[in-house]
């Protein structure tokens, strides 16, 4: 017997039929001796239809009201599953935010989770009442509703698994579990049967769109074991834990791309000290996240170039500031290239051995690739590259470090 | 300044548009100087569709759980009027059931409202906030979602304005007012400026559809001023009021209809004690409200014809049970008629005057019209005749009685 969380998104909710199934599989699990809770999403579309009527009503509008409306999606999948578990026969039970409670703070419309008393929960599944938890939503300080952001029916999920001490929470996606490679561009990619917090923490920031990275986070802090598993079959998925429990390392666990860059680059900028805070300060203060930095040499002594990537959908805010402080920067030209893809290669094995790196930048090399930035962190190596060349990049490490499927 | 609750339902609330327009009508109460709270329903067609899925996905369903489904459409409006008002620069905050709260009975899905907590709705109002609050729902004492049934939205418009000590609770609708008969039969109706109470009580349950009965009777008790008026225009609607606010009152206030009766006749039922109950009992026991009953006179005095009206969708259930009994009550035989109407008049001026019921016997035998059966209280009357005759009757009763407009 185990005590487990289980999570299902919108596609798998999308009507009446489909939560069936989902009534179907929770049954399964509950006959199979566990303890269950259960979180869902509101109906595919539903919260985006939602969201269309705030945006319609009004551009600035109160997070709170927002949050409010946005929030009453979940209401209707979760109340929906508990009849059809009762229907069953299972004892069932929805829960709102409000009422467990999952208390946030009063960030509304991307709040982070505080607290959750789990107590009643734990004490229903104790005599087999399985709990059918709202996720994405919860208790501001101020007794209003509050959302968590995107994906935030997986942080509920994780965040839920680590209040009740369950065994492991199961996100249910549309995916099979986690793999070394997109499988759309890489037919050799093969799925993993377990990987680190840490690495799937890399992966979901470098583009899978597997987790989100607050809920990995999440599940990091808590060391909540969460597997990913697809909600159309019954094959075991990934499970995402600690790195003890992996006994044989891959020095590579994956390889990732991410088209949603945009590259930046200040043609011969004064080279003296303050200049990168001239450019950096501002955007910091515009909320533009500053991902890869590269300054060229400078051959004359007296000027240099400065490359930098910005999310893609920041381009033209980033256009606006720097050409605002064109006078603090002094730069020539400032040219934008939004074609462009960074590609990640991901494994903690990188800690313990050397040339990782070299091989990279080898593989790309002998493909003719030409590489624009580079950066690294323990368990990761980024480079920029043209987007044309995204697929070969991709392909090419997952052959390289070993990856490919027998 | 006043203090003022006002409700909209779900055609006025129907998309962003509209609520739109509500808000406009909103603001001009508030800049005319008055504090107030809004009662919304959900947009129409939403509750709707609720109710459908829920009969989709469990015939037997769980009424907490219900409850939690369908009252997810309010949570929506009023997020979104809310925003609408602050987007016209009017202080403005939603409000759902749980959060006021208004607390009901445990009776799931028909639920009581046992008590309103308006105290901090009221400081707000003092301060110019504008009170958006969901109608329909109520938190029951499990801390759960009751919703309030049928005509909710006007029950918590009434009951929010009796705890905010309110001076009107205006109920804006799809028609001007309360009318002396049903325009569309009657062309010579005309709108009521005032009517009491009890009148409005007797007009709701005798067939006229612009106010529920249990609405009526919550004001009744708490003695809130209502008034129904129309969405589309500015003009004043119908005041319901007490009878000591009616300088002038009419003998007669309305003629109204009701045509989803049935008729039930038991021919030939043995003429002794206890057979009424045989008949009576089984149908109480079953929910089913008999509202009018006819014993004819036992010519041979052993056997007597038996005429009763029920709701038209308990005939099928009424003719089932009445069968089971048939050696109980020993009846020869059991004829239905789905073809009849109540058409009844109401007037509080009754009570004082002779000779009301008089008139309207004579009126309709002038006509040719057979009266099935009668009933009486004390402010109406109410005949039973075929369906084919129910336009001649209201508008010979509305003649008769002086009511037609000049």
């Amino acid at each position: 017997m185990a005590r487990l969380v289980l999570k299902f998104g919108g596609t798998s909710v999308a009507d009446v039929e489909r939560l069936r199934i989902v009534a179907d599989r929770v049954a399964q699990v509950v006959e199979d001796g566990n303890e269950v809770a259960v979180v869902l999403s509101a109906m595919a579309g539903t919260t985006n239809q939602l969201i269309e009527w705030t945006q319609a009503m009004s551009s600035l509008h109160d997070a709170r009201e927002y949050d409010a409306i946005v929030s009453s999606g979940e209401q209707v999948t979760i109340g929906l599953l508990a009849m059809a578990l009762q229907e069953k026969g299972i004892s069932a039970r929805s829960w709102l935010g409000w009422q467990i409670p999952i208390r946030t703070d009063d960030t509304h419309s991307s709040a982070r989770i505080e607290d959750i008393d789990g107590a009643e929960i734990v004490r229903r599944m104790g005599i087999g009442e399985v709990a059918v938890v709202a996720g994405f939503q919860g208790l501001s300080p101020n007794n209003r509703i509050a959302t968590l952001g995107r994906g935030g029916s997986d942080i509920t999920a994780v965040a839920l698994a680590a209040a009740l001490a369950a065994d492991r929470c199961d996100i249910y996606t549309d995916v099979d579990g986690v793999y070394t490679a997109d499988p759309r561009i890489v037919t050799a990619a093969r799925k993993l049967d377990k990987i680190t917090y840490e690495e799937m923490l890399e992966m979901a920031s470098q583009g899978a769109k597997v987790l989100q990275t607050r809920s990995v986070e999440l599940a990091m802090n808590h060391r909540v074991r969460v597997q990913v598993r697809s909600s159309f079959n019954n094959s075991p998925g990934t499970l995402v834990v600690d790195e003890e429990e992996i006994v044989e390392q891959a020095v590579v666990s994956g390889i990732t791309y991410a088209s949603d860059e945009a590259k930046v680059t200040l043609l011969h900028v004064a080279d003296r000290p303050g200049v990168a805070a001239a450019v950096f300060g501002p955007l910091a203060d515009a909320n533009v996240n500053v991902d890869m930095i590269v300054q060229s040499a400078s051959p004359d002594g007296t000027t240099t170039d400065m490359t930098f990537t910005v999310s893609r959908g920041d381009l033209a805010r980033v256009q606006t500031i720097v050409e605002q402080q064109r006078e603090a920067i002094g730069f020539q030209e400032c040219l934008t290239d939004g074609d462009i893809v960074k590609v990640s290669v991901i494994g903690v094995g990188m800690r313990s051995h050397a040339g990782v790196a070299q091989r990279m930048f080898a593989a790309l090399s002998d493909k003719g690739i030409n590489i624009h930035a580079i950066s690294t962190s323990e368990i990761k190596i980024s480079v920029l590259i043209s987007a044309e060349y995204t697929e070969l990049a991709v392909r090419s490490l997952h052959s390289v470090y070993g990856l490919d499927a027998d």
